[in-house]
């Protein structure tokens, strides 16, 4: 039986998973209590950047109320193998911060983040975290499995 | 261009989609803000299954320090296709509860759930969803595709 390794992976190897982009999940204490919402991220200039749509419930979830502070969330991204049952998961916490400048805006629009659902979403949000933290679990083989 | 469909997705066809088990994301807010945590779980007698470790930070975290009350947790169940952009998620909130007596204990022990990272984690935790949301993004050939 291989032996099971759970390591604690530290931010610069967290930053290196996460940084080609992909399905990443938005977490977020919102009017429906802890909600989860899968978007497509790109990792840009040391932060999570998706689009939303203007208006739409995660937006309004995600503003505080009060101008220029910001909505603490989490995003979380991670890829496993079912059958080696081995894989890591990333999670990222800070503040939600609003892409509404037009100088920000234009470059969001430049890195090229596309969201699946299509429509408008021309709302952008970017989430600069304040920590990082990750996880890896593998199988490494014991002398046992190599003498057999 | 094909078509984007996003639905929303009822219930039943929520849980049909979880029943399987594997792998999902647990959510609460922890000691360290928002935390995401992926586990095995298993989907059974309508309440998501999982093992974590005794006295472990999970644990700890997801108590109130009241006794049977229970702690709002969400979680998250997905499937991606990053090819062809489309696939389903889904939400699941409700309290956690802590399966302490000898009855619960081994009925749980019965469905045979694994985590992966192996060691003791005789820790049963069980989510009965209050609530039970999903969302699925596909994509339909237009008639101009049809054409084609």
């Amino acid at each position: 039986m291989p032996e099971v390794v759970l390591e604690k992976l530290d931010e610069a190897e967290c930053l290196r998973l996460i940084a080609s982009g992909g399905i990443g999940r938005l977490v977020y204490a919102g009017r429906y209590d802890l909600t989860v919402l899968p978007v497509n991220y790109k990792f840009h200039d040391g932060a999570i950047l998706f689009r939303t749509e203007h208006d739409s419930a995660t937006d309004e979830d995600l503003r505080t109320g009060i101008s220029h502070a910001e909505y603490r969330v989490a995003f979380e991204v991670d890829q496993f193998d079912v059958e080696a049952r081995e894989g890591w998961s990333v999670l990222l916490q800070g503040p939600a911060h609003h892409l509404v400048a037009e100088e920000e805006r234009s470059a969001a629009q430049a890195v090229g983040v596309e969201p699946w659902a299509g429509g408008p979403r021309d709302h952008f949000i970017s989430i600069t975290p304040a920590r990082v933290t990750g996880r890896r679990i593998r199988r490494v083989p014991t002398a046992a499995d190599s003498r057999s």
